[in-house]
């Protein structure tokens, strides 16, 4: 039994690009377990864009994150200690104890997870959070119908590959957007995509075209900016657009739409919304996407950065899009 | 029976903002009826925002409007000469005759009303496209419920007017955003609104602020541009926006949304509508339009030019929101 527990606190607010400073990493004693409390060593913190928007003090959907307590964040693990009865030494569970190594609790959020048939770290992935995003965002919000041609963006990444292959299995055409030709080869070569579009190509609004030649009914947007803009000029009739996430102006970057008239010519219906304001639909979601996961059905493919002095700057990393897959950060050796 | 018929052609196509010069008036000589026609003398012409869209060439939600025909627009008459046994002369008739003095016609598209109850110019107005407008945008994507505060742009107009006075109907607090003291002025003290906002008086997000002190619900937008951006900043979680009209970017102004990301942040919807896309709730539309109307529960204003020749005016005006509610053309002495 570990006796220090590390941690990594938000230090500062970012102005502009998060940086290095904005974290500090302490080590902090673990205190004796008490009646009903048990502790959980993590193995994976996932590494999210949400995560971005609690650094900032100004008025978003939930609260900020407090200066000066540990980074929140979606863990994975086993319970190594417990004086609890209904939890056990050796039980594998997912909680969000943040950017830390152990979680001591008395098991609020906790759940425990069968990492037999599903990958332990999956359940903070495409059946956890992320999963639950796409599932909802696509089937709930854009509403697809088979036939009907889907586009997402960051279609390599934790949300957008789940919604790509959810999207193939309703019988949808499906187009990708991703940054770089090795991951436009991956969501088709392996995702099994229809086509996808590298926005770092320089010709997004003809390379989009031509991937979608029959304009585009369903946008899943992760990134707004200039790609939202994109997309919209392509819209068909009656387009769904679901506004998952806006990375591209999440370092402070001004974002506007650039022609919010085509809202009305093109009769749109743009939607934005949040996973956790939904939590009636994740036990749905993650039954279907865990099956998807043990067949074989659902691929997802993982950026895991060692220890967890390594998350600021995989977090930074992949707020530039620097990930490949999922983010994680790997918390025991 | 006259023998000649005035009619206003679309000359050329503006670039920027409408002038005189796109509009031609001509004299046709009125052909001999056939057996089945009828002929209706206009009484009045309804001019319509949709119309100013109509004059490009570029993409829109409907085709444009053709050089050298006749303007196209809503009409209200009275059946003149008819070799056609289910229409009689003094049948008082709605139809999309257009820009001129007399339709002609073996029925398609002209419908009878009852203008006993209700005054003719009502069925292109508040009993017409921009009541079933108001009505649709309202209650089937606004879909407001008591208590709620809804907010409507171009408050004093065609569409506007009903919007508020449908949405006090059904128990919400209402507020108008119009163009100047007058129009604000009878917007509260005739229409009833609770609050009315002057666009005009140079302090848009303070007074929207101080007249939703709860925040926005639903935004009913009729002109898009920086109204729609102070109205998203004061829109609260879940809040809904009808996208109805584009005004402000009529005449080829650039028109941008300044933060997008409030969908996200706000959990917003924004759906863009064309009431003609929605002809199966007309009749429930009119049928309650009409009952308000005759029981003077719904109250409306209109902005009437006389004669044909004076149109183009009219509606150059109505562009810039010099019509003080629904702006009409007298077509008869």
């Amino acid at each position: 039994m570990a006796e220090i527990n590390h941690q990594i606190l938000l230090a500062s607010r970012p102005t502009g690009a998060v940086s290095a400073e904005n974290f500090r990493l302490v080590e902090t004693p673990l205190p004796p377990l008490v009646e009903g409390q048990f502790r959980v060593r993590n193995h994976f913190l996932s590494l999210d864009p949400y995560m971005r928007g609690r650094m900032n003090e100004t008025k978003s959907y939930t609260a900020c994150q407090a200066l000066n307590e540990v980074m929140v964040g979606a863990t994975a693990g086993k319970v190594v200690e417990s004086r609890n009865p209904a939890w056990s030494v050796g039980d594998t569970v997912t909680a969000g104890f943040g950017w830390q190594e152990y979680g001591t609790t008395d098991g609020a959020g906790v759940k425990k997870v069968d990492a037999s048939r599903v990958p332990l770290s999956a359940y903070i992935g495409c059946v956890g959070m992320p999963g639950a995003t796409a599932w909802y965002g696509l089937l709930h919000v854009c509403k697809p119908v088979a036939g009907e041609t889907v586009v997402v963006s960051a279609a390599s990444g934790a949300v957008g590959s789940v919604v790509g292959q959810l999207a193939k299995k309703h019988g949808c055409r499906v187009v990708g957007i991703a940054g770089g030709a090795d991951k436009c080869r991956y969501v088709v070569d392996e995702l099994g995509f229809d086509a996808c579009v590298d926005y770092k190509a320089g010709a997004l609004e003809a390379d989009l075209k031509a991937a979608a030649p029959s304009g585009i009914d369903c946008y899943f947007d992760n990134v707004g900016g200039v790609v939202l803009d994109a997309v919209m000029a392509d819209m068909n009739a009656f387009g769904r657009i679901a506004i998952c996430g806006a990375i591209s102006g999440y370092d402070g970057h001004p974002m506007i739409m650039a022609n919010p008239r085509l809202i009305l010519v093109s009769r749109l219906r743009i939607e934005g919304f949040i996973i956790s304001e939904h939590l009636d639909v994740w036990p749905q979601a993650h039954a279907e996407l865990g099956e998807m996961v043990a067949s074989g059905a659902l691929k997802f493919r993982e950026s895991i950065a060692q220890g967890l002095a390594s998350a600021p700057v995989a977090f930074m990393g992949m707020l530039k899009g620097h990930n490949f897959g999922k983010q994680l950060v790997k918390l025991i050796p």
